[in-house]
């Protein structure tokens, strides 16, 4: 059973481990500063289909096929697959899972849906629903910006506040009882819309989202941000995750270096054109799967708060003039006691 | 904790309670054979907003306050909404939720997200991560006509196969140890695709999805369809679920009058230009909130089985040639032991 510390907060008392992870990612991710840590390198976006669509959901089903072959495990042997894309409808996920035979659900929080996701994966582990766990978010950049945006073809000059969605797809295995990282807590976010209504600053939409669901966090959990070796927000790059920092200082936190965002630490913004910075759900995914596995599995990092961040929107929503709702949910996760790096400290 | 009968289905320990339901329902449901169960008749389909959208988000709205109203409880008590929709992004959701205070899960399972909603409630009642869970889906058929196939001004030739998007947004709100039908277990559906092309005609597309879904609850709960007061699909309509029935006598399963769809169900087919009858997310869920928790409520029927039908696919897919897989999740629904209605039979 997992305890609830209050309406929005839980820690899950089996902690359930990621015992594995798979990657694949494009060019522009492999080229960042967190590349070594990524697996399958992408360098035709097409990856030899004929469309941006089709060659998202052959990443993603090699995402899910790289994970159970890296665990040696068999698609039979998962009890529930959760996942989601940012296409619409999340067809880059159906595509893929009529290929798998696996139990799905389908979820949709936009960017946060990996923390949903690995929250109702722990959530399932302890209601006894589900044993073996998979998990896979992805984002194809130019999918993306054709089903939010414009398409890339077009050339439409960006603004600086613009994030850019990453390319990648990205999936976990979650068990209970196994070794690796453990899930050990999450804090379920609420939707909320500040006003914004440019599709072209997400990051300051989903700040105050964010910073909605730390304090709780920190509030019901009873912990100060220095709990965590790690604090990190899913995708609001370098505009909203400054708006983010400056919310928190005004209620009382003061983050410092313990803070910092996965669409700031995905791509080098010095060499790498990407505006404020990363964004798409294999955004936090990709730092996840790649850096922070690393560091949770070499004990470097013992506990680390993850985020991630979800623009509500749509085209539909925005050309009726509607401003873009947020959520944010965050998960704890842990290095495993007594493992490899224990004691190496952060 | 939840018992596990096989690697898909559940039963759920604590079976929680449907405690309460809201509905709101457009004129064409209201004029169907199953009207004088649901609650809040709709005639204009704007609901006096400026574009469908924004009117299937503010029926949404309306649902989850209506929900709360009539269980006499407050928002603040919820400690989870799970909710889905079927605009892209899933934002008649978002643009609904963004008034309320509540943690939130988006989801999608296009219209077999009401009964993935009702297990996920379930598994966090059984994982302890919640106490009060709210539970929403909604359709409006002139959104969801121009965002799968055309805008109804077109008034674009519809063929027999076709079917109706229901109106409808449906809440409810779920509780252990409470009184109310309870969820006392489920098999989780996997996707699948039989080759189906063309979006008029999902039923086909989506009935060997539900045969596997419900041959797999048969295996698995070790239970004969007789077991059943009734064996209802989503959203089959007349074509699809004559299929599935046919599929099912194939496997050794003969349904007889113990099988029925909520698509057939929730129109008159002579009566109203239906074509194969209804779908939607709010087809299931009308049904369910209306005339299913009237026969549980009064022991007319004593367990039911809900085999929600889900169509997972974009207009961009089928423009890019991909056929449409399907999913089907499965709740088993039973009357309230010792309820109003025991003993009076099915």
């Amino acid at each position: 059973m997992a305890t609830r510390l209050g309406r929005r907060s839980v820690t899950f008392d089996r902690a359930p481990a990621i015992i594995e992870t798979a990657n694949l990612a494009g060019a522009m991710e492999f080229d960042g500063p967190l590349g070594e840590y990524l697996q399958v390198r992408i360098d035709d976006p097409y990856l030899g289909e004929a469309s941006w669509e089709k060659a998202e959901s052959r990443m993603q089903e090699e995402a899910l096929r790289a994970v159970l072959r890296r665990a040696g495990r068999q698609e039979t042997e998962v009890d529930l697959c959760i996942t989601s894309d940012m296409l619409n409808q999340c067809t880059s996920c159906s595509m893929a899972l009529r290929h798998l035979d696996v139990p799905h659900l389908g979820i949709f929080s936009a960017c946060a849906s990996l923390t949903e996701a690995l929250y109702l994966a722990a959530t399932a582990i302890e209601a006894g629903t589900a044993g073996l766990v998979m998990v896979d978010v992805c984002s194809h950049h130019e999918s993306a910006e054709r089903t939010y945006r414009f398409p890339t073809e077009l050339g439409i000059q960006r603004p600086p506040t613009a994030q850019w969605t990453a390319t990648g797809a990205v999936a976990f295995l979650i068990q209970a009882g196994a070794a690796g990282p453990r899930i050990t807590g999450a804090t379920v976010g609420r939707v909320i819309d500040a006003g914004i209504t440019d599709p072209y600053d997400m990051g300051s939409a989903m700040a105050p989202a964010a910073v909605d669901t730390l304090v709780t966090h920190f509030r019901e959990f009873g912990r100060a941000p220095d709990a965590y070796d790690l604090i990190l927000t899913g995708d609001l790059a370098r505009v909203g995750s400054a708006v983010a920092r400056q919310l928190l200082r005004e209620q009382g936190y003061e983050l410092g270096d313990r803070y910092s965002d996965c669409g700031v630490l995905l791509y080098d913004a010095e060499r790498q054109d990407v505006h404020s910075g990363g964004s798409g759900m294999a955004c936090s995914a990709l730092v996840l799967s790649g850096f922070l596995m690393h560091q949770l599995r070499t004990g470097r990092y013992r506990r680390i708060l993850l985020a991630a961040t979800g623009a509500l929107h749509s085209p539909t929503t925005y050309k009726q003039g509607e401003s873009i709702p947020a959520i944010c949910h965050a998960v704890v996760l842990e290095a495993e006691p007594g493992g490899a790096g224990e004691g190496e400290g952060a």
